[in-house]
């Protein structure tokens, strides 16, 4: 659908000129010099890339300000201009939709939540439109166009194609998500699973950005997993990676959705976190909220529980890194909220389980407000607008 | 040490140049056509890269043999010209030496074993460096020269430094085994793990040519894994990947060298197959051929031992695909010999364990007479030459 959109496309899809600038975006302010050393091109290739993206305005370049003015005359740096274009990210749970205006540096200008009380996809897509076009409308206030729309759900979910194969929250099936939302907002849409979309922000604009081989662990209603490996975001050949959840920790442990027992999400997320302090503490609280506010009162079963989370959460963060050997694992989701409760088994029982030299791996927790998952949305209709090929 | 060899050295190492002899060497013969689709490269490009791979004898061209006469004039195809060159692919095993002597197409055309008496680094290089003679004797009866080394090792390696990190089976520890072994023979020499080197020969010559992303799960002494993710072997930042071997099954099982209990290969590594075969049966069988031939005449007790280990290896096997989500599992190694013990347990347990489509993944196996190991090691070699930069 995208050759009906009239939004304006990126300059020129040239590797050269995605690299340069996906290296500026991630890395910059550079001087010219830099960008060539990182790219592995001459300074004429980096010239002739940086033109058009400088015509366009995606790109300038101006005296370092920060520079110590005893170094004489201050270096020139090239920089994304962050405003010049604006993109919608959406990320889609099971009750909430959660949109955000993001410009060109994924920084977010705007977010809003809209309560999701239908999860039929039509449905769906009538909250995704309104939400999209209320964005737009501040996007016009800012005098700046909307150039795409990203759009995170969780489950098994093919890029590519745009389609959501298969969301257990939403209970969707092969819903072609990207053409019918492209039909409805008129903007080209990447669909992505929400883990990998929040991988792809780290990999661009967090602390993933300058890594080649790291890894998000994601903790709260599902345990999840995004793979960056030789600095690409791991797909799976059938849509399916990264499902650290589904490490079985204890084959006598609790049964799981998925057929297995005593899987890391079968122990440490949210929904057995709550059943098991019930069961343990014979307290009937209704949710997370009210199952870490126990624990954080100091009852010594609820504590346990999630004591037993961490070590879950640990020992599925031993079995990536001895697998792939990632240079960082960044831990993060709203689960973190009990991370007090937990952060020493996790420690602990990763270190434990982790082989030789993997013990090495800088292991470490960034909180994570929700908004981030609709940022996550964002940065991949950022990644669509500059690769085409993606 | 490279700079002191007299040996050979590849026409020229630019990036075009590697590249399509890489594409002709794991997809040839092609047409020129062909070549180009592949690599992505202009005709003109493929014409320039080919000229001096040519001149140099590597590559060569002829007509198609195999067309049917009726399509008119065979097209031109490029091949390569396997004879060429020779490579020495040598693996270290804890008591013996087993090298090969390989053609540009890394075919076999000698194999060598020797026994190892004694461990220490300075015993085994001489070992390595008399084989290396005498295949170098043969490589002269056959008028072509040897142009590299390869040197497979067990455990921990770093081949960009051609260190052995640790060896366990050799009680190596920090054995600057490249340096060594190239004042030794004179030759470049490439130091890798020997699973890594396994994936190799099959990324390039074997049942992984082509895919962009699978698994090579060796069983036998140790239980190991090598994993290519967007076309590249998966080294570890910390020199430690594809550890299946220690993903843990069951937390109540058997201990491991590890530390660990109950991770695959305490449970389905040979050591612990006879260790458990002892126990259950009471027969103090005194390796795995007895303990497999105890099994094969029918001893229920110590059939049971091999379906536990296909269970365990099934089950690593699944958290392998459901973390990446490679398009084939290749399952090697000398502990295929039982494999009519254990294959239905395979099946099964990664059928159980895999998530959602993960479970569509090729789980294939391939017999592997103990020559292929060395035959990876040669492909290492092999690959160091077209690659100046690993
Ligand atoms: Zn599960
Ligand atoms: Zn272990």
């Amino acid at each position: 659908m995208r050759s009906i959109s009239r939004t304006e496309s990126f300059p020129a899809h040239t590797p050269a000129v995605s690299q340069v600038f996906t290296i500026v975006l991630s890395h910059g302010p550079l001087t010219r010099l830099e960008v060539a050393r990182r790219a592995g091109l001459s300074a004429a290739a980096v010239t002739k890339a940086v033109r058009p993206l400088m015509e366009a305005g995606y790109l300038a370049e101006g005296a370092d300000q920060d520079a110590p003015p005893a170094l004489g005359r201050p270096a020139n740096l090239v920089r994304v201009d962050g405003g010049r274009a604006l993109f919608i990210g959406v990320k889609v749970t099971g009750d909430e939709i959660i949109g955000v205006l993001a410009d060109l540096c994924c920084r977010i200008r705007v977010a809003r939540h809209v309560p999701l009380t239908d999860r039929d996809p039509k449905a769906v897509l009538s909250s995704i439109a309104d939400l999209a076009q209320e964005l737009r409308t501040e996007a016009d206030d800012l005098g700046v166009q909307v150039l795409g729309l990203g759009l995170a759900v969780s489950g098994d979910v093919d890029r590519g194609e745009g389609v959501v194969r298969y969301s257990p929250f939403l209970e969707w099936r092969d819903v072609r998500l990207a053409e019918l939302a492209a039909m409805t907002t008129g903007l080209p849409v990447t669909v992505d699973n929400d883990v990998r979309a929040l991988t792809v922000a780290e990999q661009w604009f967090g602390a993933g950005a300058g890594l080649t081989d790291f890894a998000v662990v994601t903790v709260g209603a599902g345990i999840g997993c995004g793979l960056v490996v030789h600095g690409q975001v791991v797909a799976g050949a059938h849509g399916v990676a990264g499902e650290i959840g589904h490490v079985v920790v204890d084959p006598a442990g609790p049964l799981c959705h998925c057929g297995n027992r005593g899987c890391v999400e079968a122990i440490a997320g949210d929904a057995a976190i709550v059943a098991r302090v019930r069961e343990v503490t014979g307290v009937q609280v209704a949710d997370t909220a009210e199952a870490l506010a126990l624990a954080h009162q100091g009852d010594a079963g609820a504590r346990e529980v999630y004591a037993r989370a961490g070590e879950a959460i640990g020992r599925g963060i031993a079995t990536v890194v001895n697998l792939f050997g990632p240079e960082r694992v960044i831990i993060s989701g709203e689960g973190l909220a009990a991370y007090d409760l937990f952060a020493e088994q996790i420690r602990d029982s990763f270190a434990e389980a982790a082989f030789g030299s993997a013990a090495r791996c800088d292991v470490h927790t960034r909180p994570l407000p929700f908004d981030e998952w609709a940022r996550g949305a964002a940065a991949t209709a950022i990644q669509s607008f500059i690769r085409s090929d993606t």
